[in-house]
């Protein structure tokens, strides 16, 4: 059977033998090779690694399985993180599967019930803090710290061990690593986690590269980049929307070490990319996953990527945002009668035989 | 590298040496066991197969990856279908990713901005029929035959080819075919491709069982059930909510052959168990994979299930569906200031060390 991330990469992970061996079957996404962008941007060859197709849509849930593993086997009855995302809707699944009480702060300014759907379904206990994110979450710091109730947000350090399941992955499936690494930079943990990874199987002889780790920020939540802390980061991306990373030195070692790059792209560079993975390489992907896309796109005009191997991190589905996708979109819906005739007017390129697009066989 | 469906069933489909070999990473779903349920209804094993990890979030794309690939090796350049669901957002993703034109007609009632987002994202050609479902069918059907378009509803045989993959993946992963296989039917075709795909496998020895069909209709739509076509068919399940089922002949026969049932689930019951699966398996499902779980939960109050092994098929990502969500869940969020104080209050039964549920390890 499929194994989770638990079972498939035990000897690799803080595994004991008194951690469940919990699944709610995270991990082996698939790894889809580019049938447009690679061209584009004139790499030898370019995949995406669909993170979106984890259980609950994202990434999160490799580190949540190691989170919420270690809270049980430490003993913890209820696990607590402020989250109005991803983080919230993983931690509240893998909650639910175990039996755990899960609670979950969100800052008030940010409870928008469409965004939150998912989270809500799991039914976990939600409060809704009158602050701001970052207060929210020195109250999960400090409560977790006083009573029994594990902090999974990704201060909790299996979020990243198990996170770097994804690297291995990648490496298994092409044999070694690629040349260059794409991901979106947001709270910096998953550059980190695949950094971890790629060099961890380096130091096993698993792989025998290193890839250059190529991390993305959105222009106005770049802290990074920038070289200082933004107080109000500003993105349509809101799962980068961070302005104040908590691995961000762990960020810079991972690009200094593999000689890669933190850079920024705009708002508009990522909502082309966020299209274009859509239309060209049928990806509906959460827009801050595009960060990477649009990122291979700048970096291309920049570089020369010929015979190079890339792959570039989707973190999430775009079903998490589908009012975005939406507003991005130009409706431009035709109606017509039931009527053959009418179809045959609208399609009249069919008609005629003159249709311009082909199959790419 | 994980393999898609085509190639890792290459030999048991219908490939010739002229068959694109194309793969969006669908199929090799998580087959999860169930923590809760199972207990519930007293049988020996229950799993869950989780087809919204496929990469458009739905159980089609099997069936829509062998379509299109059957489009591509007959020279067609366009694909189209009518469908305002999780048809339309697979043809149009795998559209996208092979450059084929993709065409979908949507009935003119239908057109709900929030249920078409994902489909709208992949941007096919939209057309909307000023008409009923079936009449949009009907112009597909006639359209298809007159111009080289490749029609891919369900009518399209190698949907059900591709679609039959399940079956193989869940006795390839408990080593036989389970006692019982509980699934949503609708327009009955992937009942009638199960049994195919479970039939191949015992007649090729590669499963000594077969399982008992238990196909599950909403009971406002629940045409094979009560024998004759609903000119109406009303239910929360949208993506069951047929009237006049393209494979009924088909179902019956699964039924029959295996001793099974064919019955029908209240939308109270749906959403009971759409209830129970977020909350208690943390598995967010559309509403009509939770037919199958709402017919296991009515069945074992009919029938002993002891010692069985069960798999109820979950056909697509409750995202799909983030409306419904929201509504069926008690908004009931605490609000509190950002103080410590204020969330040791809320929380006293964690300050006071009394919390009720505990870990399931």
């Amino acid at each position: 059977m499929r194994q989770g991330v638990l079972e498939r990469y035990r000897e690799l992970l803080e595994i004991t033998p008194n951690t469940p061996m919990i699944s709610m079957g995270e991990g082996s996404t698939p790894l889809v090779r580019s049938r447009f962008i690679e061209n584009e941007v004139g790499c030898a060859e370019l995949y995406f690694k669909l993170e979106g197709c984890n259980p609950s849509g994202s990434f999160k849930d490799r580190g949540m399985v190691m989170a919420v593993a270690k809270a049980i086997e430490d003993g913890s009855a209820a696990i607590m993180c402020a989250s109005t995302g991803n983080t919230s809707a993983s931690a509240a699944a893998y909650g639910a599967y175990c039996g755990l009480t899960t609670i979950v702060l969100v800052p008030s300014g940010d409870v928008a019930a469409g965004k939150m759907a998912q989270a809500l379904a799991y039914h976990p206990r939600i409060l809704v803090v009158n602050g701001t994110f970052d207060q929210a979450l020195e109250m999960v710091r400090t409560f977790t710290q006083r009573y029994p109730v594990t902090l999974v947000n990704s201060l909790n350090p299996h979020r990243l061990e198990g996170q770097k399941t994804a690297a291995f992955e990648i490496v298994d499936d092409l044999g070694d690593a690629p040349d260059f690494l794409f991901i979106p930079v947001g709270n910096a943990g998953n550059i980190t986690a695949y950094w971890r990874g790629f060099s961890q199987y380096a130091d096993l002889g698993r792989a025998e590269t290193l890839p250059r780790m190529m991390g993305y920020q959105a222009e106005g939540a770049a802290p990074i980049v920038r070289g200082e802390p933004i107080a109000e980061p500003s993105t349509v991306a809101s799962a980068i929307r961070i302005g104040n990373p908590a691995s961000w030195q762990q960020a810079l070692t991972a690009r200094d070490q593999s000689g890669g790059v933190i850079d920024s792209v705009t708002d508009d560079e990522i909502l082309s990319a966020y299209r274009m993975l859509s239309r060209r390489e049928g990806i509906f992907a959460e827009p801050a996953s595009a960060a990477s896309v649009a990122g291979v796109i700048k970096f291309s005009g920049q570089l020369d990527l010929a015979g190079k191997r890339v792959v570039c991190v989707i973190t999430g589905s775009g079903l998490k945002d589908p009012d975005l996708a939406t507003q991005n979109i130009d409706m431009s819906l035709q109606e017509l009668p039931p009527e053959l005739w009418a179809m045959e007017k609208v399609l009249e390129e069919v008609v005629q035989g003159t249709l311009s697009l082909g199959p790419k066989a």
